[in-house]
């Protein structure tokens, strides 16, 4: 439907660290766009200056985003994942880690790039964040899926610019569903956002033709 | 909390409409990193210019997002927004409006940045979607509020690269509660996600300190 073939490359070590190094410029470059008052002169130098370079990378490109090797409990394997790719320049930088329990958890900060009410992270942002860890969750009990349903419920407003924790767990598992839930937790512990979700392994998401 | 000031700048036509040019090279710059595939030497090379350039923007930078005057029906005041700020280059290009029956639509397409499965929109960034526009569809009703609980449902994968069109509008409000619905629908006009959210105006959410 899409074009976008199914089979992935798969980076080398080197080449990994390279885009993961040019995406984190480009993040920064992203928020300090949000935030600059250099002027309408300036601002559109640099915008010329920022198509030279995108024309320098498309130069040559791949028909999809390349994967890398999955680490052992890592899951990194999706390193463009808009959510917490490494490669990704939208994906806030949230380092996720899945622990022998079962337990997916991970520490991150939110700049003003991701604010919806002033002073806070917007509630999408946080519900995006809540589909990939429930859904690494999920994956780590052994039954990966898409999501099926996502229930989010904002218990206070999530701060931006101060430590965040996001962790999350399966709950069980029913043939090829999957059940998860989970938090996001501001910096003094309390739960800001929680989440519970259903994920299903894919045969039953191949789209009616 | 978070030092982010609450008051915000207004931008002028001119200046508003230079960054939001930025923004979208910005944008593009973003896609061609997720795709490139010019090697080690050059994507390093092309990120060391990238770092140059944000030090340009950084000459000049605000404590916080700007906003601009709301157009009428466009409720583009929040202009940084995550999810359809056309000055933040995070956000996809979405172009919302609220018609005068009080529903908020959109067309959209999205490219692999967005990529969850393998083809597919990433099930988080479909929710932080749906929360945006239905948050709209509860300021549209008149009351603007943050939201409280958001349910998406998935009924078939979203696919990139194809247009997408996306709407919600306010079925109640009870005192400072909104409740909306919303959908988004694939090139063939069938819903891939649904969501249900209820919004409560900003009192309630103050943080208890």
């Amino acid at each position: 439907m899409s074009g976008i073939p199914m089979e992935r490359p798969v980076l080398a070590e080197d080449e990994a660290a390279a885009l993961s190094g040019l995406a984190a410029r480009v993040r920064a470059l992203a928020e300090a766009t949000v935030l600059t008052s250099v002027g309408t002169a300036e601002a559109a130098a640099v915008a010329a200056e920022v198509e030279a370079l995108t024309a320098r990378l498309a130069a040559a490109r791949r028909d999809a985003p390349p994967f890398v090797p999955s680490g052992e409990r890592r899951m990194d394997r999706q390193f463009a994942n808009p959510v917490s790719g490494a490669l990704n320049p939208l994906a806030p930088p949230i380092d996720l880690t899945v622990d022998s329990d079962g337990i997916v958890r991970g520490e991150f900060t939110l700049s003003t790039v991701y604010e919806g009410p002033p002073s806070y992270v917007h509630g999408g942002v946080s519900a995006m964040v809540l589909d990939q860890v429930l859904g690494m969750a999920a994956a780590a009990s052994g039954t990966p899926g898409m999501t099926a349903t996502l229930e989010t419920r904002y218990r206070r407003p999530t701060p931006l610019g101060v430590p965040l924790s996001v962790e999350a767990k399966a709950s069980r598992v029913e043939g090829r569903k999957v059940y998860a839930s989970g938090t996001i937790c501001g910096p003094d512990g309390r739960v800001t956002v929680e989440a519970t979700a259903m994920f299903i392994m894919p045969q039953r998401f191949v789209p009616h033709s």
